[in-house]
């Protein structure tokens, strides 16, 4: 009987189920809506029961449950005032979903699973001080410092996205001002067209769109075809993301810098500027001690692998 | 026969030396004017002659020497590129020591020390997670994370004075703009008070000093007769500490926040509005997860225990 790890991947629209082995190959993928279910004991129920199916169905042995949520707490197994959930305050998940289940259940924030899968399945097997930095909608990052990643006191360690780029700049929407998701994400390139689009008279394909219509998509397809406010927006958002590394390498002073999600996607022409740029700003003597490159996960199967990585990190 | 460690504190200036026992009292202090030797090889044969003076005055045996200094590094026993000293490159400080003492040598930078001697004879020795933030003519920290001080890949880790706190802010020392440092330190402050004189019209006997002349302590006697420019120097500094700080909790989540030197010696004038700041700066989960406290180092031989802790930890 195969020996397997049930990965969930919580978000505020979907819950993603996959099934991986210990080589990261994926046996079966499932979907709940989140949204389905405001209640979380049922929610629970519906996730577990899927899990047990999915199982039977492989005809496999599950050696434990990983979680990836907004606001997972590994040392608490719980998520904690998650903006995007239904289920106020702290609930209980690893607790709930290990007495359903009888197995070892993990949990932390998807940033942080991403930063596992990277270890054990991806380009930082052999690397024990590296920081992984998701550039979605939002910016989250997972930092590992001497091969164990980094929770601290709170249990919330990481939370890149809100150190402070810009005093008094743009507001976040954690409710701050000039944190660097509001900069550095898929979000954060269309805010910097938009202010581009405002502060020239250049003409851009990007003026036909409205606020709500832009997104990074079609900026990076700007971009391709030489639209002069695209290729500014891009630059900017290398030399933002740029000081965001510079802090981080400040700060920890990781190996490895590995950029993940759909802004990293549109490759060097954000990596080869944000490299010069983050070189510029960090001091002499750290200059050169770190590498900046694209996540070695699949896109498609990330969560999935990362969540189940953080049972099969233990083993 | 008593078993000491000497502590070396190498500034630009001035190199201290301090023989301190295992209880961090301080035996016999000496000190050096660094600048009398250009070249290295010449400073050795003094400081090490300095210390075996000092430890046959005290009928000590000793067990090793540690050395805080500018960019310092601790994997290589090293100084590189320090701007202050006048011995440039790259110098094997801990080796030559080595070679002439005959004991174990370590060496990092004095914001690095700071925090090992906090962790050694300080408030933090049941402290696994803290940082030590040095408000001085510039703004160090040391960083623990897991009971161990962060070296990270380069041995340069933890350098939170050059984290961005204002984008295409004022000139920083290092050539970047808007470090945390050029606002959070000593100098920070008289930077911020001479902005704040340029911006308004209030009265203040601040006016009557030169750029040149002004110095924080200025800025605190003023404060504390109920001088308005000095006050809301304070409060802006604060505001900037305080965004520091949420960003080192956002970061690594510490149990604690010292705070050291000159401007930390002003009080609770900045420590109680930097903690009400940092509180509002902090994501919602990690609120209440952290303490901000003043040293419990003494001012006067900090550097001292500080560089002796880096050979007593290891004992």
């Amino acid at each position: 009987m195969i020996n397997v790890v049930a990965g969930i991947d919580i978000g505020g629209t979907n819950t993603i189920f996959g099934l991986t082995d210990r080589d990261g190959n994926i046996l079966s993928e499932a979907s709940l809506k989140t949204g389905d279910y405001p209640v979380f004991e049922d929610f629970v129920n519906a996730a577990a029961a899927q899990v047990s199916d999915m199982v039977k169905g492989a005809g496999a042995n599950l050696l434990g449950v990983g979680i990836g949520a907004p606001n997972g707490n590994y040392a608490r197994g719980t998520i904690e005032y998650a903006v995007n959930l239904a289920w106020k305050g702290i609930v209980p998940i690893a607790e709930k979903f290990r007495d359903k289940l009888g197995v070892e259940v993990k949990v932390t924030n998807d940033a942080n699973a991403a930063a596992v899968g990277e270890k054990v399945f991806g380009g930082a097997k052999n690397v024990g001080d590296f920081i992984v930095m998701t550039l979605g909608t939002g910016l989250g990052s997972g930092i590992y410092i001497n091969g164990q990643l980094l929770y601290g006191h709170s249990g919330f360690a990481g939370e890149l996205g809100h150190l402070v780029l810009v005093f008094d700049g743009r507001v976040c929407g954690c409710g701050q001002r000039g944190c660097a998701e509001a900069y550095v994400s898929a979000t954060g390139i269309c805010r910097t067209a938009l202010e581009l689009l405002a502060q020239t008279r250049e003409d851009s394909v990007l003026r036909k769109l409205s606020c709500d219509e832009l997104t990074s998509r079609h900026i990076a397809n700007a971009a391709g075809d030489g639209d002069k406010i695209a290729l500014l927006a891009f630059d900017k958002t290398a030399e933002y993301l740029g000081r965001v590394i510079a802090d981080a390498v400040m700060f920890s002073s990781p190996q490895k810098i590995f950029l993940f999600g759909g802004l990293a996607n549109a490759g060097d022409i954000l990596l080869v500027p944000a490299k010069k740029y983050a070189n510029d700003f960090i001091l002499e003597n750290m200059r050169g001690s770190y590498e900046i490159e694209i996540s070695q996960l699949p896109a498609a199967n990330a969560a999935i692998l990362g969540a189940s990585a953080l049972i099969w990190e233990k083993l």
